[in-house]
């Protein structure tokens, strides 16, 4: 099947380099009936464009969205909906200095390889640009999802060095961070500054949640709930790593310590991240995402060209100092875009069950 | 499609119970003419077989597997492969006592509430016996990848609290606990020994390496290499994190740092863990998983039964107080399946694909 | 995704050579509750089952099925059915002196070219007798369809010359050739006995016919359900053509005579065939099939050897001189299994969808 | 997966609605290096537009595509290929009328059972408009399978009653009928105009053939080359049968007649339409497709409201007499896709066979 393509029922096709004329998705298998509307789909895509705080990129996108088909009246019909946004702001002279050389850490090397032919422009088909159809794709499974009690957000818990502890969403959207903790503000402002005089980049750690799934979600044995929210959050451009509740920290941990007990009043705790053996346990579903530092920076890097002779790269043009300031929306769009699919494969096979036992909530 | 079918054009579809006859799976897309005996599905299923040391279960299964189609005088003949393997150490009994109750940190609450009915017998289809299928598979993977120069090993890194150091690969076969480092062995049966003791279980780390791999495989956006590899090793029983080279300490790195700088000689280090924008690089590829502790523990931990009533609940059985010992050669397999996959991937659509450019190892 | 795996959601994947250790099938998606017993399946097995006519091949298949997964205490889990069939009555002796050659209309030359190795015994994959596991399959989607009011049948339409009205369902069960007109089964047998004395085969033309279809069943565009149907359909040995409802006859037709108009009281025809616009209308389901005469013949034939000198090839063995006979339950099955998957597809994304509007019937 | 997605490996997502702002197609899977130009992509697309003749429907429509990605300097990258093709004769006052009520031998009555929710304008997506989508992919992949020598054309068989004998290719394209000979088209002419003095609809067969086709397309058991043909050539609008080879005519004959006798010079006949097995054997392959008369006619027919209630009803608007007419482009182009989708699959299994055995052409 398409690289391109991501789910099984809900789907989602994308296509569109950085400096071609537009991206464009094609949303698949989304039930009729289901209201939507342009401003839906804005409000994401506005939260992850580029321009809006001076820690991102200064490449001014509107990224305005058209519904081109599957929405009626205002009403999705259970066709597919194709959406389109023209890029506007191409500075393709920006690029053109590197057409024969490979920036270090980027795709440039592994595109010519693979391909032959690359769309070297600003990344092409590799860069984060893509990811504007995947906020605008996640937000119609957020709208979705939001008709069955569920909702997905989330928020940075680690930029470089400084570790965010969660306190609030209603920090979440009043920075430029999407901090859940207000006062750590300032000090990732500071930190963010001093990063761009040094012309270096750095890390980041998001946190995504969803809170209200039903017990149930995700199919044994290889497409597990977690075992999907894991593909679909790594296949976000610079995300390294995916943990699921403890994650890393379960390696240390020990059973007694670890497991989840349940009491009629609930689960005692949430190490398993709301999955239980790859299927959602009504828990809220928590994973983190690392991501590294961007590539693009101006201190120069050691390369090669492509004939294989070494030559000193320095990455102009505009970029986000740390890439992760704009992934929490697409990591919410990845996981709302997961749940959706596992939602409707769900009720394909189990649409009939019936329980008599409680759904626990956390304690 | 179905959620116990693994990849695109090198398929595994597997199904089977821990207590009921037989497992069994289905191999399809393998090329034609490759040599595979029973020895070399046997070699690897004899590496994650339980019994064989006084650190996992004592559950005697002798993991014989059959070849029942696809193989014609010792050589694939291109149609699906059909494997089986009869269980015959089912002591139903153990697990009686928990027909009606759900283990903590087990699959039974979430089964129970997605299909109503399940089979209570050993865990039945949520029980790690099942990854046997998943070696015996990846053993074809890796005969062929090693037709086409590619190695892939796994080792321990981490037991519980204990750091393990690469420092060999030839220690690796020679300890029960695929140890890279023959001086920590005395220290990890020590923890062991405490452990059952303790009557606990605790985490494990594994990492897995793939030598040789030619830059190209991946398919971006969705089916990055690194995306497809976070689903596949997410997929193993017990698995809460996945890490692609670096993975979560590229969050406080920087870009500076981070980057793997490339010279006519090769790059000069591997945070990337061998994938560039989803697309391998010809480095090695490096992949972390953390497995969480065993939840079968014979320490009494609370929980509810099916009508919703607190009870107390004790794991009898026979289980590994570390789901990590037996987990390299499935993590192997999995990564071998992926990689497998993504070559034919690669050669369907870039079969023709030629560049000058060198490829580059890592220094 | 496999070749040997048919279906998106309820998928059956299958396994086997006509002369291997046996036959293997994984069926997943099947939801859980259906009660399955052994004699289920065996029911539609035993009326595709060679030699209980001397008009079908004399080779002797118990063909007895064993359930190896997903079915506990009689009914299904929700987990991957796994289904056994052992190879039995394996003459390899009678194909030995055709491995080198390639007999006319067979696989031979096609599976030779595209795999360059091959299991020549008996066609090995190529053989009709992988359709066992399709009607193992099909016999569990039939099972579950019941559940839902969806009964799917079939009968022979045409046998070489002979055209067979459509009389009773009560006769299909009650001769060779499942010809729902018992008068016409003396003939039918004066013609398959001289076809043998004549040392050739025949063609057939078989209708499968689903009742009980909800409106609704049917993905557009590319997964219209007659679309599904031909794939299905056409995917068995030996047929050369599909028609939904009028078919062929449409090209004649025109728009006033073809188009069944509505009524309160029901459709007033159905040249439709039960689908309009790839969508099931919830008249019955109707398609037909073309099976070219058997290619396996004594008569002496034309062809080539690997090496591509002239050969004449007779093919001895134990054939079905007319394959249409035993194919009735065959496409009894690939319909069933192309209901059940849409079944599932259709609610999965429409579940909810409540229309006022009253669900026709034929006239 | 999704039902508006074709193909494994060269896949074609479409969108779109007859009166929606634009028809939009994502193709993915195309090898790198391609040239591809908007002139191939206009070509097909200009030989299925409406208006070109007086036998087809007066809607005009240019039906200009852009490219918007993977396409980079004349060349496609390898990425995914998105295509846009705006609606611009949009007469939505025509169907207004009909907003309540089902078109005899539509999809109306179909598409509101199954999503309840429906664009009734124009048919929506349920119209053959989608159709020009299937021809700007089928473009893409008949310049790529030109570079492999595989060549695919066709033509139409039947108007109606009137059979068109193949005569020459050199005819095909200089008429409105796409027949294959000239010295038929007045009897058509007048034919197609008395049909419309009697405001009526008719049917027509059409023949597809593919040459230059290496041996070995196909992927047994479920994705046979002839299955894979029936599903997409079944998938268009109005198609109500297809044929591979003989056809239903294989049910008539006898085996010594049917089998295509191999010499060292070549095959002797191909009433396999050049598939054995489901899989190429290097011959033309051969498809024939029924497709019904159009339901759009304005002679009144019996149907009912959206409440139940019976109603006469006369499709206005500006429809195709025969949409048959239009469909040998369409036919054209879901072959070439088909051949694409496996012709990538194949090598992907089995790029690395070679055999010593003569490729035979057809004498």
């Amino acid at each position: 099947m398409s690289g391109n393509t991501y789910g099984k029922l809900f789907t989602v096709t994308t296509a569109g380099e950085s400096h071609g004329p537009a991206l464009v998705a094609i949303v698949d298998g989304c039930p009729p009936g289901l209201d939507i509307s342009l401003a839906d789909l804005q409000h994401d895509l506005d939260r992850r464009k580029p321009g809006t705080s001076r820690h991102t990129t200064q490449r001014q996108e509107p990224d305005e969205v058209e519904i081109l088909s599957g929405v009626f009246e205002g009403r999705t019909t259970g066709c597919s909906i194709g959406l389109l946004i023209r890029n506007t702001d191409q500075k393709s002279k920006d690029y053109s200095a590197i057409k024969d050389l490979f920036r270090p850490a980027h795709a440039d090397y592994t595109y010519h390889h693979k391909y032959g032919e690359r769309d070297y422009r600003g990344g092409g088909r590799s860069s984060a640009r893509e990811t504007a159809m995947r906020v605008a794709a996640g937000a119609i499974a957020k709208k979705f999802l939001a008709t069955q009690g569920i909702r997905v957000r989330g928020y940075m818990s680690q930029l470089g060095p400084i570790e965010i502890p969660f306190k609030t969403w209603d920090s979440v959207e009043d920075n430029a961070f999407f901090s859940p903790d207000p006062a750590k503000v300032p000090e990732l402002e500071a930190y963010m500054d001093q990063l761009r005089r040094d012309q270096d980049s750095v890390g980041a750690k998001i946190t995504v949640v969803a809170e209200g799934v039903m017990p149930g979600l995700g199919e044994p044995i290889f497409d597990r709930l977690d075992a999907e929210l894991a593909h679909a959050l790594m296949s976000i451009n610079a995300v390294k790593g995916v943990e699921i509740g403890a994650g890393f920290a379960s390696v240390a941990q020990r059973g007694t310590e670890h497991r989840d007990e349940l009491t009629p009043q609930g689960f005692l705790s949430n190490n398993a991240g709301g999955i239980l053996g790859g299927i959602s346990s009504g828990q809220p579903i928590v994973a983190h995402l690392a991501l590294k530092p961007t590539s693009s920076i101006t201190t120069p890097g050691r390369s090669i060209d492509i004939d294989g002779n070494p030559v000193e790269v320095i990455t102009k043009g505009r970029h986000d100092p740390c890439v992760g300031i704009r992934a929490t929306p697409i990591a919410e769009a990845m996981m709302a875009i997961v749940l959706m699919d596992h939602l409707l494969r769900h009720r394909a096979q189990n649409g009939d069950v019936k329980v008599n036992t409680p759904v626990l909530g956390q304690l």
